[in-house]
């Protein structure tokens, strides 16, 4: 996607066998735009672990790129190859691409001998980055006829106004995005699209990021506080919600940043449509109960209470703005229960959310290996 | 109410005829303590417009004083009192408070020769802030009752857990606060409890003000986005939400800080009882249906994209934290519909959410002059 009118991914590889992982700074951003370069498994693990990166579908991209480094690491040990995995699949919880990502190249590399180890662990991360690029892209496409639909119910020049809640965009994945997928396709189809972007506290990746794609894109957009929505929605003003996902049980129950249950609420109660977009790299074979069971990553407070922005003399700043020895707790995520969901929108089309939908689009056959909780 | 160990009220005047109004300048909070003294109308409708006071009764209590300071610059002129009392009331246009105390003034005024004006005036003032702290405070015997009922179904020693959105404190009225009423009563009863403080974006009053009212009476709170009570309420963190009003039909449609809306959809999602506390200064006996009627103010956007805090520096210091250009919305409050909530804390009780229920404690014939819409 563009970035001031050049075509970006999130994370990509230099093409020497001793090349380095290299992806932009999610934390830099709206207010620079910085390539970091990573060179070792820990360098991977900070990254992901301190959300350099983040979002579903760029954490499984980098943390595929992650393994090419772990194999060159490992020197033909795949218990030591194992524990690298292990140390990268630590640094989020909740995330399922992650684990999924991970486990797919431990599998490859393990049915090979440790010579090919490195040339096949970065044809596995090109794949695996690849494969999101194009998965999201048919996501836009199966997500663009609801747009349509919609649209078709408006007066003319009316725009579709779409509501979504934390970055499921182009920077959460390897390109194109998820929730952000229908938009992208939409605008590039004509379509008349405006944008609620929920601010999403704590980390404002709303406000930050998925603003920023918007305005590169040209797509026409509005910020509003995470407790806008609501209000919104009561008074006709969001036709479609489309959310992204971190991680989605095979019953449907969908794990996304903190505070999407509650947008997921307000849909049902007035009758707007809430969609979550996803790649099938994202559902969780093996849990039933989201609610209970997915694990939620808890961190640290002062992402709550410390803010940066950009300060008026041009520089970026970091404030305060709770009350000083208040203590504050950082719910990374929430779970919005199947029964909330309209349905959902993959790389193979749209399904309910459900047992039964999501396995007439992934048969049990064709599933990937199971992420367990 | 305690600051520092020192007790205060929000809004108060010197005894003397031509004394001044003063105030808590809350938009220095919780990093500065200033008091403000209010010389005319136009600096107390800067004062409510600006939010250096805000919150339903404070802002009924400061306008209450402003209509003193009218008193005195209509100088006999029923025509001027009457422009004078307009410019007040149209500082804030969802606050009921503020259009109830205004009129009960007017119509105090009008029944009496101009030569009495101003004393009659300034004694009014102090009688709608002198109801005010009682009414609270009888709140807060109410509320009382309902925290004993959860406190006696915990284990001993379990706080009972609270979430509050935005500030109904001491702040928000002239002494004790509607929803925090009720939180002090018990916490000086000895009875263990946890306030869950909703940051409250875009102005951050729960972080700010909640949290060092709270602080500064020693009671246990925890600062979260207004994202995560979703959450904390599916996995039983959350045995009550009491939350104010700005403003509460007959009907029993609650007008209150934007994003109230969401957490009632939350509570009655999970089962968790959800109040709303007022004093009847609040109640608008006119409008029917809130979420159709009731005006919403929006403010400017800058309040959601710059925010101030504590820079390292220990300065405030504004930062802009949306991405730059990109436009942003700020719809002030929103409508919970009666059917969410599930019950009043009055100063006479604890009534219904609903016409009958209202009219049960409050009928016709016992009603302030109604407040129109």
């Amino acid at each position: 996607m563009l970035v001031d009118g050049h075509p970006f991914r999130t994370v990509w590889s230099d093409a020497t066998p001793d090349g380095v992982v290299r992806i932009i700074d999610q934390r830099k951003l709206p207010w620079g735009f910085e390539i970091e370069a990573l060179r070792s498994v820990a360098e991977v693990a900070v990254a992901i672990r301190d959300m350099h990166v983040r979002g579903a579908g760029c954490i499984g991209s980098t943390a595929g790129y992650g393994m090419w480094l772990a194999a060159r690491e490992a020197a033909g040990s795949e218990a030591r190859l194992r524990e690298l995995a292990d140390r990268l699949i630590a640094t989020r919880p909740t995330a399922s691409n992650l684990a999924w990502a991970v486990e797919r190249q431990f599998e490859t590399l393990r049915g090979l001998t440790a010579g090919k180890w490195t040339e096949a662990a970065r044809a596995e991360a090109q794949s695996i980055a690849d494969e999101d690029a194009a998965w999201c892209h048919r996501i836009g496409q199966h997500g663009l006829a609801l747009v349509e639909d919609i649209a078709a119910s408006k007066t003319q020049g009316q725009p579709v106004n779409i509501l979504t809640h934390c970055n499921a965009g182009w920077l959460a994945f390897t390109d194109w995005g998820s929730a952000t997928a229908p938009v992208y396709a939409a605008h590039r189809a004509g379509i008349p699209v405006h944008i609620w972007v929920d601010e999403t506290r704590p980390r404002n990746q709303g406000a930050r990021l998925t603003a920023w794609e918007l305005a590169n894109e040209g797509v026409p957009h509005t910020v509003i506080v995470d407790n806008a929505g609501g209000h919104l929605m009561q008074h006709g003003m969001v036709d479609l919600v489309i959310t992204g996902t971190d991680r989605t049980t095979f019953t449907g129950d969908v794990a996304n940043k903190i505070g999407t249950y509650l947008k997921a609420l307000a849909a049902r109660d007035n009758g707007v449509p809430f969609y979550v977009a996803l790649p099938s790299s994202t559902f969780d074979w093996s849990t039933r109960d989201g609610v209970r069971d997915i694990p939620i990553e808890e961190r640290d407070g002062t992402e709550l209470s410390v803010v940066d922005g950009l300060a008026r003399d041009g520089t970026v700043q970091e404030v305060e703005i709770i009350n000083p020895g208040s203590p504050a707790a950082n719910y990374a995520f929430d779970v919005t229960p199947a029964r909330l969901v309209t349905g959902l929108i993959t790389e193979r089309g749209i399904c309910e959310a459900s047992q039964e939908g999501i396995a007439s689009l992934f048969p049990a056959s064709e599933r990937e290996p199971a992420v367990s909780g």
